[in-house]
């Protein structure tokens, strides 16, 4: 159990380098009876492909998600469901340059240290890629959310430090940068254009919400939904910080403000983000994620390579400007494996 | 499985209610030969006591944790480690009124929702209180850490929207609020009688700084060293928000910035606070929880009683102003924790 | 996780050494809204007593159980049960001769060697008391049990090469070695005296029935609900082995002789046990143990010091000449626990 | 997390059916830089092959093992290891007549009532097939073995009733029943003939001997290493009952004739097969799995259908007479995936 495993009924083990064979999710756990197809995973899958939008790079990824096992005439069996994303045209030529050297804001030092070999093809296990099979894992979450009335979305609503007013839906399929926010998003895209000239990245902020969660979800002490939540965020390699409801403006509130009051037709308020004690209230979930800029950037920087020599980098080739809004879907992925995993555990017990 | 255990190898179990028996660890996993005494748990456990700063209650606990096992001849046998802590004088009676009654910002609503019963004393397993146990077992985690010289320590980084500037570790022991920063602590001290004299209560961030890990800590791809201490963190009740290094202020950062450059002596700066894919970088690790404020406040506020009928509520009785400073040695506990169990993990592999 | 846990979701942890402060048990994971008091949990526990049957010592256990936790009103609420029995009047000067040496049959050169260190006193963590805390565990699992009508029950197949013909319930609370066959008991009577006598010792086989098991019990393919009895049985230190239905017997049997045929009614006949393909099948589960002689004898024997002398012992004091029928009762827990597990993982995905 | 994993930090999850796209294991936890190639792997598959004894089928299954993941140039890299066998050339049209009607002995009237829906194509998720799985992981446990001088070899103490007298290893090889005993290996070819044109089936036993383990490996109280290898053993679906050394012999034995003594020079015999108190005595590990004869017999059989309609049945096709010898290396392969969790677990503490 070294990290690659994630929900305690519900649960997912991922395994695959960038420049291998390939991805996969194996999803155990999963009830019976429940209607899914490959095009189900597809449609999510095809929501991280790159160049859809001016952050992402121009290159043409086609994933495509098979499944191996545990769906028998449409249905879940109650097996495990394989899940496997064949890697095609892989050339790890432009990454033999890094076999020796770390790229700074990677995990290139850190991997060499901890194990001793790495895989550097493609960044191996420690690349971007890897999300490709929580998104297919997560497809299969959403699935059996779908049953129970449950609806899991991300979008941006932060990019460059241009951040979104309010919340429009419907601009969100709108803009390339998946903002609820239309004139937000014009100013990222003067934003993004700058930086990428620059050879520099970007960083931005993604928001989840689940939407139809029954009130009862979420496990004290250790496993509140809230924790299991930021576990499931923070353990994307681009995010640095994860926050329900308020977050860290609660941090400067005062209990009068923050308190969400009840009332006979519900809760007045939602500072709290959809969960109390770490059990969910019936209400909206809202949680947001920091993510950083992309560490792979075409400005020159100092670092050394394995015999701990100074070098100078320059990462060349397609990168994208910034993990979002790519990320995006697979943020959502997570939040959708850490609720059908909560709601699994609550049936067992109530 | 209900939540109540957290680590992989270095494992605690908690359990006990506010106003119960008492409240307990039991740490299994620890290895043997560990020198451990009940005054080094004691001494961690002191410093959740309230009183000792302007936020906190007037209120005496005694807590005296007591080791039942797993400890002989002062050295850990490898046999689970049980600790006690006993509840003294418990009086349940002013809790009598919430027992059919919502209070804002507890779990009271979702604990009914989900179980269908609850124990109202005392706040029972929602209690803030829970938490003694989550320091007993951080006590023995540092035991472990100790011998392998590292360093766990937590402080204020904000309390009622005053963020210390700078980190003077020498203010941290001189100011009621546990602040790196005399000034911010003076500012502190007014913003907290001010609010305590309206009846409300305040929120604000601790700093968590682990120094001496050595690289290669963190298993990735679901359990990253910062993944678990997101989940750490975030399951301590008051928690709505935690983040790693720059955190939330990456996600404004340009990858020229943010990317922490290698130089043959060491990482030039620490944006990353001290984990990269996951994986300890030998650096100080950083993280920031944000607490929000203490959801029992005098002012009154609108709820609702079991039968959903319209109420009102005004917590009366010895309440904290803010968690902080006392959830500090909580938060840095959670941190033992998860580092002590990352590196059992570690050794299990290299 | 060193191994003192038991359980995915209705999850068990025991600490506790026998001349420690106590032993005790953590259930987390019990469905809220369950009976339950002390009394309970000490009828279970009183049947573990030594002295009401001639294999055992004359020695007065007055072992307690105590609720500490997770218990409210009589019902059950969800959070952890920690349930503790206190150890009294405990004289560890009895084993002081076996501090440095090893007694054949016993952990004592193995936890040395494991763990570098050895809590001595009464055997410590490694005694046959600690099935005290299982046999507590076991007793809430039973109280969830009997909300779903399943009874479990545990009895002495075999004492001492005496084997039990048939199975005659009313028996087995008429002998004092908990025989289904009033006949066998009288045997198992003089042979019991006989190797006393000789200050040797004695093994036996426990047999296990449960009744009332609805048919879809168990989770392939490792998991199966026989595979965890077996790793529930056989993690009882006396147990050498473990069998289901027909067991070793079936492994000289044809397919025609062993298989099971089904008619409209139900199944024909029980060769299986009660499980297929590690289900339940809804028939009586049967399962049996096979338990080595008590180790500790006054014969005297060859072993060395942990210095690696050759030298003799002879295990004096009061002994059980077996550890039938006490040993009963903690199969018992131990099968009250797997199907409660099971139980609660079958509700979760159906 | 529905039974589809094994062990705790060298933890293997396999999926896949019999007539599905494919068998695989994912194992997470390996240790970094461990030789292992596909080599390995195929050459213990192969011996799970059928064909290759007079108990096996006349079918020619090529299994082919494939790494997808976690290998890079020729060693482990610490990332899960995927290894897949593809299913060719399936027929399922000879399942049809059991896609509505219970084989008895198989698991086909469990799995409908315990998920409402069933693959029945070829057993699905049930048939035996599902072991190709686990030897592929046995063999990258294997690979982990070598490296520590352990060695772990299974074989057959009994076939139709026919016991094997001593150990004679060379025999081994040398007969097509993989026994350790030429004579008994002539009886058993005797038996097979006359129960293969009954159209009936066999049961048998097999030993798995390890070799070369440290003392010290195992964790108390519940996963001890007998108990983890009985779950081990027990999980394999032919597998009726367990033993450890003197296994249910020693149920008839008194303490003094079981016990094994100490010497300076080490135990003097080993009657509890190289465990004391569920740790590794550094002596031989011997344990032995009850197999039960075939349930799928040409002779006829009383069942039911799915609408529980009175059926007769008899199941045509290639079968094997008896799971031995090919379920040897599938115990093998558990076996050594026990002892591969149990290093890691002993080297985590220690």
């Amino acid at each position: 159990m070294a990290g690659n495993s994630f929900g305690t009924l519900f649960r997912v083990t991922t395994w695959g380098e960038s420049h291998g064979q390939g991805l996969g999710a194996v999803i155990d756990g999963c009830p019976p009876k429940i209607a899914l197809s490959e095009a189900d995973i597809q449609q999510m899958l095809d929501r991280r492909k790159p160049g859809s939008a001016k952050t992402g790079t121009a290159r043409k990824e086609a994933d495509q998600a098979k499944i191996l096992s545990g769906v028998f005439e449409g249905q879940t069996t109650g097996a495990p469901i394989a899940v496997m994303i064949e890697n095609k045209n892989v050339d790890s030529s432009a990454y033999q340059p890094y076999a020796d050297l770390y790229r700074p804001g990677h995990g290139d030092y850190t991997y060499d240290a901890k194990y001793g070999i790495r895989d550097w093809r493609g960044g191996g296990r420690a690349s971007a890629r890897e999300t490709a099979a929580r998104v297919a894992a997560g497809a299969v979450a959403a699935a059996l959310l779908k049953r129970e009335n449950i609806h899991v979305t991300a979008y941006t609503r932060a990019l460059g430090g241009i951040v979104c007013n309010g919340f429009d839906s419907a601009a969100i399929e709108q803009n390339m940068f998946c903002a609820p926010d239309m004139a937000a998003a014009r100013k990222m895209e003067e934003r993004v254009d700058a930086v990428k000239q620059a050879g520099d990245s970007l960083g931005g902020i993604v928001e989840v919400l689940a939407q139809g969660l029954p009130v009862g979800l979420g496990e004290p002490v250790f496993d509140k939904l809230d924790a299991e939540l930021a576990r499931a965020l923070m353990s994307i390699g681009a995010v640095k910080g994860v926050e329900i409801g308020e977050g860290f403006a609660a941090a400067g509130m005062t209990g009068s403000a923050h308190n969400d009051p009840l009332a006979p037709e519900g809760f007045a308020s939602n500072n709290a983000g959809g969960i109390l004690a770490g059990i969910s209230t019936g209400q909206d979930l809202v949680a947001r994620a920091a993510i950083k800029p992309i560490p792979s950037i075409a400005i020159e920087q100092q670092t050394v390579d394995r015999s701990r020599h100074a070098r100078s980098i320059s990462v060349k080739g397609r990168h994208d400007v910034s993990a979002i809004p790519r990320v995006n879907v697979v943020c959502e992925a997570m939040a959708c494996l850490v609720i059908a995993d909560q709601l699994l555990r609550q049936k067992a017990i109530c």
